[in-house]
């Protein structure tokens, strides 16, 4: 018997325990890297990994301590009599191997697998082995399995409401906040919208992060069921709501791997989307050469295969393949993307024109879904919404709503990225953008990004600035400037070329 | 600016730092599970995974607290100034990335890949999602890159040998422990066997569990120097000699996660033995359907890549196909595997025939490495070792060179499995004993494991023990006793037919 302790530290996820080195119940040479241990003395085991102190302090050899994670979950109060045993390995990590071997999975055993990681019975190492072996290669059943799974036992639900809309962009494109716009839209259009972001897991903004600088995203459900019936939309970060959890774990090992695959993606989009209780669901798949997806037959697969999902859960899909081949608007950055949103639904005459097209075709086809409007008609009804101003009046209610956000400043160290040659801008290389706004600081600091001065197609003179970059600190600030000369993102064709 | 400080944690392998989540110097809001951070302030900097801590007797908010990993390798005193970045990902990431799509590696990218690995660049998250990316295939010049990567800048040099020799099982067959006798014959034969091995990954006990009931295996490199010069043979733990260092971290991750691949089992072998200067290695591929390697084409394809690697780094390679369908000996487990291999040394009437045949087989094969021994007389003259008592005269000198140990006890809990039916053992499933074994507490227990009355082709009675159970605690003694029944791992054929 042990006596437990909280040690008060966060490990993002991981539950962890703490013996001393010279503990009283357990020999801690003998453990050596088989980590993976089972406290005992609460209603149920908890499941963690052990580390080893070597200061009384921290740890007496009578006591285990537990993390901040585990000691919530294990819910028992300092001084409760605790034991402590090896834990042997799931059952499912056998359908882990399996995987790695190459097979198909059953729905069970993803379903077995989602369970062991949503009990903690699994180490970040263990999601990420299981998330590289399946990301190799999924079948659409397995993608199906896996979206179940993942949609766990927390559906929200909207009462008297027969049809309940969101929209998801796939991503891989820098600057591409249309769903704020089209949250605008459709619930001044009058469908209701309880639309699920999340902050960047790769890219320089989220919609949680954009979104984070203009209004309060840490949302609770009860907070949300009310804020669809006041204003009929609102923008929840994910995070906050507590629907999907063994997806967030999983989110959580991709974003520190640094590892996506297209199959996963799938899945937990739509897992997130019906555990939110949405049932028309618009999904944007952006096409480009250096996008995330890279071509039409990749794009083509992957509507398939959202769609086939879709139709098997019963969500209402509909799957657009969309221009991916340059950022969408000027601003890269939380902050640069919600100036581009803002300029947008205030019908700003500088408001970048591609971003407001793009909204209102994926508006208007969010509007189609409902049964009353007249087929082709969404796309007209969404402009006149915008132009009218009722977007932005309808924004600035569910800003109200969800409570005005401290403004974050534009990074002040600048520095301008001028053409060295006169022409026409031929591409613009997504990913480059992204990395470059990564180094700069974004998605870190909302502040930090790139404002794209100029597009794909506008003339250029040399030494015009292409884009400026903004960061908050030196260190980001220097490391960008280091390694944006090597190359720009920009393809510029000399004057008089082809 | 923080303040150093030690928190005297032991994480096995992973640098963690801690900072007050109202850190002066760092905006803890701002990192969600972006927690890989670069220390800076000692010569180099440190890589470190970040936790955050509620407390200022852990932590101050204008401190800086490191793990004992970490704090050992930054090597600056308690109250030293430091400072915090985050760390981007390491440009071998996006090699790891390829490989999760498929691609062919070069040797560069192996290389820059373990580099990051030894310097602590990557999570064990990291280093898993590599692992099962690199397990699921590899080519044979991709197997002789990791193995060149995994050797690292330290290789144990033996002056006036022409011949260091050395065996390596590929394991999955329990009691496998020929590996303790045939360092003995060879030893007493004369030629140098500086045998490095392992404790248990997998299975119920490693060469190193096993021998470190005999005697004390960890030793430093001056101390096998001297061994070897002494006795010609010593059995030294590897994880007690500094060589090889990536591997090491490499092999605390499969551990943990449980998943081996064939590919990196060779690599990290021959790196290991690269390292510790043998040249000249008899590979034991043992085959059997419940084994690690279930069928010759798969042994064949094993040794024709060992064989390659080995051709290309200078070693001489005599890959050995063995029978492994059933286990060899009667202990499985340390303290019943070290009784066997006394037995043999011993040349006792009991001693278990198939360990003792194997292990003649074994040395004989490690002998003719001799240029001196004619064709053909390596058997012979490891048999004429063995039973003059040369073998166990040098056994019982290496193991009072290396320190006797305190011998640990047989497991006191114990059960007998019996037959319930008349018959003869048709098979003995590898696996399935394994598991009880570990069931039963092996490997973390030296004193646990089963001892086997009967093997394959053995007549038994109704009700006679096939194995015992032995066990050093109630709650593994309850665990394997409540699954043993399930399967028992034996086979036998009804008497009069099949």
């Amino acid at each position: 018997m042990l006596i437990l302790k909280h040690l008060p530290i966060h490990s993002f996820n991981e539950n962890l325990a703490y013996v001393h080195k010279d503990c009283t119940a357990y020999k801690v040479d003998d453990i050596r890297s088989l980590t993976k241990v089972e406290i005992h003395g609460g209603v149920k085991p908890v499941f963690a990994f052990l580390q080893v102190v070597d200061d009384p302090k921290l740890c007496k050899p009578n006591e285990l301590a537990l993390n901040t994670e585990a000691y919530e979950q294990i819910n028992l109060p300092e001084g409760a009599n605790v034991s402590l045993t090896l834990s042997s390995p799931p059952p499912s990590l056998a359908s882990i191997k399996r995987k790695i071997a190459g097979n198909i999975l059953s729905s069970g055993e993803y379903s077995a697998i989602i369970n062991d990681i949503a009990s903690k019975r699994y180490s970040n190492m263990d999601i990420a082995s299981f998330l590289v072996a399946s990301g190799s290669f999924m079948s659409a059943p397995e993608v199906l399995a896996l979206t179940e799974a993942l949609i766990g036992d927390k559906v929200l639900h909207w009462d008297n409401e027969s049809i309940v809309v969101d929209c998801h962009c796939l991503g891989g494109v820098p600057g591409n906040k249309t769903d704020i716009i089209t949250t605008a839209i459709v619930a001044a259009y009058g469908l209701p919208i309880p639309k699920t972001c999340s902050h960047s897991l790769t890219s320089c903004a989220g919609v949680a992060d954009t979104f984070a600088v203009l209004a309060n995203v840490d949302i609770d459900e009860k907070e949300l069921k009310e804020l669809i019936k006041e204003n009929r939309g609102a923008i929840a970060s994910y995070d906050s709501l507590d629907i999907a959890r063994a997806n967030k774990i999983v989110s959580s090992v991709e974003r520190q791997i640094g590892i996506t695959q297209q199959e996963h993606i799938a899945a937990s989009i739509l897992a997130i989307k019906l555990s939110a209780g949405v049932t028309h669901l618009v999904v944007d798949i952006p096409v480009g050469p250096k996008s995330r997806i890279k071509n039409t037959n990749e794009a083509m697969r992957l509507r398939k295969l959202i769609e086939y999902v879709g139709d098997m859960l019963s969500i209402e899909i509909d799957a657009v393949i969309t221009d991916g081949s340059e950022p969408i608007g000027n601003g890269v950055g939380a902050v640069l993307e919600a100036r581009d949103v803002m300029k947008v639904l205030r019908n700003k005459d500088d408001a970048p024109q591609d971003l407001l097209e793009k909204s209102l075709f994926l508006a208007g086809r969010m509007l189609e879904f409902d049964p009353k409007l007249r087929g082709g008609q969404g796309y007209h009804v969404a402009k006149e919404i915008l132009t009218s101003g009722r977007a932005l009046e309808v924004m600035n209610q569910i800003i109200h709503a969800q409570g005005k956000a401290p403004q974050p400043q534009l990074g002040h160290l600048t520095r301008d990225i001028v053409s060295n040659v006169s022409g026409v801008v031929e591409a613009i290389d997504n990913a480059r953008i992204n990395k470059i706004g990564i180094w700069a600081g974004a998605s870190q600091y909302p502040g930090a990004g790139l404002d794209l001065m100029k597009k794909v197609g506008d003339t250029v003179e040399q030494g015009e600035t292409l884009y400026r970059i903004h960061s908050c600190n030196s260190t980001d600030f220097a490391f960008a400037n280091s390694v944006v000369d090597g190359y720009t993102g920009y393809e510029i064709s000399g004057r008089g070329g082809y």
